[in-house]
């Protein structure tokens, strides 16, 4: 089992931009449409989709977010109403000019995100302190009219949620915000095993119209930083230029303070790159469409059909989902297939293991086999996807520990960046010129200024001026 | 109880639009847009949605069918592909023209419905016989520029869910589109308490580009028809016209045969326009957001909160999702507000009953009050929820048969069509020129040839000449 089995995906050493296109459109996850950076989500892929869906979904709603839908489009004008917001988001959008047979006398915005559209019903629907706060979410599609494209990583139309909610107090609201941010750390350390470091956007890096963006940074296999999500604070800013207001509990008109955080099928490809061999996809069971898949070795011999069947129904029954391939394709064609689509457990089940009561159960990370009596299979299966979420976890977590680098000196900073890769942990003075100095002259954009802050030394290293945080560069998807 | 609670909401005697208007406004379901004919899904009509959502993906999905995810948009030439569908939809698209700054080479649309696009992914992905049937579905919204708007009957952008599938051959095909049919039937009348007449469309009235549309036909509350479901059998044209095609078991190419099939948010308006009353909303318990709300009474006295709360969580517990309003409110206020939100189960709490181990039950169709043991409470809920549910479909399907009228004449037809409203069921030629005639002078549309086929008499009311089928006609919204 050491040797390659998927012949046909480039090797990660070798090309691993290939080997992510590869995985992507041999596992099914996506296809391409006829218009350039537009993908199709395919069942697989959408599967994945609707798992983390499931998932987040209860999360949310346990923090008391109610789920809406806002409209497609935007008229420019009140795009245009936020200033800074507009400034990041209209030169990428897709512009809708005709309705019908008719020229639209103003032009609507597929929305990039939808802030403005949120601002302007809150400020149809609120009135009250006592309706306060407001916490919303839509599941949706967004289009940004990206120049270049890379499937999950960057669509020029994507899925997502976005949160909005309104709050009475300044206080209220940024506490909102760091608990959706936790909930997205959580959500990917306990249900993708994709180990992340939280952290606070720098002023360059923040959102559009926000007051300060909140952010999750993981380390893909190549090193490389995914940004898996990010939560805004917006001060009481967009409620004052959209009126969005209430009566307080004296009776005055005051402005909400709010909140957006969003994740996206990004998280897909950040589950790719995290925890992909060259075999193919590997899936963190909680979110792996297939969690395990049944293999009926020499199936015409009597009673291992039935006997598989039975096994699926037992495991079907106890939440765990499962596929028995009957097809006629061979057996090492399906280990290779079901290598490649990620499933985390394989189970062989031939004539002798049914005389013995038995099956073979085939962990995708470790590839160990594991002989198991069929009585106890329920807890055995959970057991292995319990062993497999943990051994994902541990892995990239030492890959981050191994790759995060502490420098002092700015030459130090070039040197990892060209060498090395991964995360360079520094101080900061603060400024935006270091900040771009760093990006121009070592290739690396400010990642965050991490929660759990360090002591590095006292002044920047790009510039010798004192040091206001400790910050982690790298280079980004 | 016989008094009219909810003094803000038109008598549907009065005004029928203006009673639909006021209950989608007051029940708080949807919100206006900037953009006229786009509406919001407030939280308590998405969740509504939510609901019908997750009951007809499991249904969906136990027919096999795989959730996938289309573009949004659609190149102008490959709507064009299919002469009769383009002529249908073309004239009610938003045009896409320009993206990020540069103004696009070709126009697209915002999918009206997606059948050109899953046609040009299948002819990608499919190649074999093996690979048949391919069953997908996705949730999403679609835009169709139409002049006037209505919530929930007309938006210019609805959501809906859009099932493509396609087969080895015609017969499979057509099979499946009467399967998804009988879904969608099946749903209405179990789910939603609506009965639903089942039949096809005429030439006139079948979805564009198809070859046969199957459809459910409710009657509203104001004795007007709505089209809740269809399912088209495409046949293998559009197949052709995109070279979807497999290699068959003899080795050959062929064109494999579609369907099409969906429902949209439509279904919330004639939840609203069937079950509702002067009072506001009627939910049928299975779709309900909330399904029993507990109001406590003299809810300062000692015990009261604390046993509502224990309530809250047994009930929940047991799955039936309940509120507990603890608001400073008046009950008074508390029933009325419950009554029009169409919770089917409220229960009141005060401290004598508390003192006795019971509480009160009160149905929101029946207004019926029932006293019962705090210790039976989940028996006694579901079954009042079981009760609401058969009370409605019953009182739905009384009002569909005292509406339905036999015809054997043109003026029979007239004369029913201008003084009662309703269906009107006669015997047709199957010319397209009485249909016409019907529509002018009558002013009905043929609702459907019911599956269920009765002769009525020899010949068609309108020309005289023989007749081939049993029709409904009425008045749609």
């Amino acid at each position: 089992m050491e040797k390659k089995m998927v012949e046909q995906i480039t090797s990660m050493e070798v090309d691993f931009a290939q080997w992510f296109t590869d995985v992507c459109k041999k596992a099914e996850l996506i296809d391409y449409s006829s218009i350039r950076g537009v993908f199709i989500y395919r069942p697989y892929g959408y599967a994945i989709w609707e798992n983390i869906q499931r998932i987040l979904d209860a999360e949310f709603k346990k923090q008391g977010v109610e789920n809406v839908y806002m409209p497609l489009l935007i008229p420019e004008s009140l795009l245009q109403k936020e200033k800074d917001h507009v400034e990041g988001f209209a030169p990428e959008c897709a512009w809708v000019t005709t309705g019908g047979s008719e020229k639209l006398e103003e032009r609507y915005a597929i929305r990039p995100t939808s802030e403005t559209l949120f601002c302007e019903h809150f400020a149809n629907v609120l009135h009250s302190y006592r309706e306060l706060p407001m916490k919303y979410n839509q599941w949706c599609s967004v289009i940004r009219w990206e120049k270049s494209s890379r499937p999950f990583l960057r669509h020029r139309e994507f899925l997502w949620q976005e949160g909005h909610t309104i709050h009475a107090t300044a206080e209220e609201a940024k506490a909102f915000t760091e608990t959706m941010l936790n909930v997205y750390a959580d959500f990917c350390e306990n249900v993708l095993a994709m180990p992340v470091t939280r952290g606070r956007k720098t002023e360059k890096e923040k959102f559009n119209g926000a007051e300060a963006t909140y952010t999750i940074e993981c380390m893909m296999h190549d090193r490389k930083a995914l940004q898996a999500g990010t939560s805004h604070y917006f001060g009481d800013g967009f409620a004052r230029q959209f009126d969005v207001e209430f009566t307080d509990k004296n009776n005055k008109k005051t402005n909400p303070h709010e909140t957006s955080w969003g994740v996206s099928t990004r998280l897909i490809g950040g589950i790719i790159m995290t925890h992909g061999d060259d075999n193919g996809l590997v899936l963190p069971p909680k979110i792996a469409p297939i969690q395990a898949v049944i293999i009926p070795i020499a199936a015409h011999k009597g009673g291992v059909l039935e006997a598989a069947d039975e096994l699926l129904g037992t495991l079907s029954a106890a939440g765990i989902r499962t596929k028995c391939d009957t097809s006629d394709n061979s057996a090492g064609w399906k280990f290779a297939e079901y290598e490649m689509k990620g499933v985390p457990v394989r189970i062989e089940l031939g004539p002798r293991d049914l005389e013995a009561g038995q099956c073979v159960l085939v962990s995708r990370v470790t590839r160990e086999k594991k002989i198991v009596k069929l009585e106890n299979i329920v807890e055995e299966v959970t057991a292995i996807m319990d062993e497999i979420h943990n051994a994902l976890f541990e892995r990239a977590l030492k890959n981050r520990e191994e790759h995060t680098y502490t420098a002092t000196t700015f030459e130090e900073m070039k040197e990892i960046a060209s060498t090395k890769g991964g995360f360079v942990k520094t101080m900061w003075c603060g400024d935006l010129e270091c900040e771009l100095k760093v990006k121009e002259e070592a290739g690396m954009s400010s990642r965050c200024m991490p929660f759990v802050q360090e002591e590095i030394s006292d002044v920047c290293p790009i510039c010798g001026k004192p040091a206001k945080h400790m910050i982690y560069w790298g280079v980004a998807y």
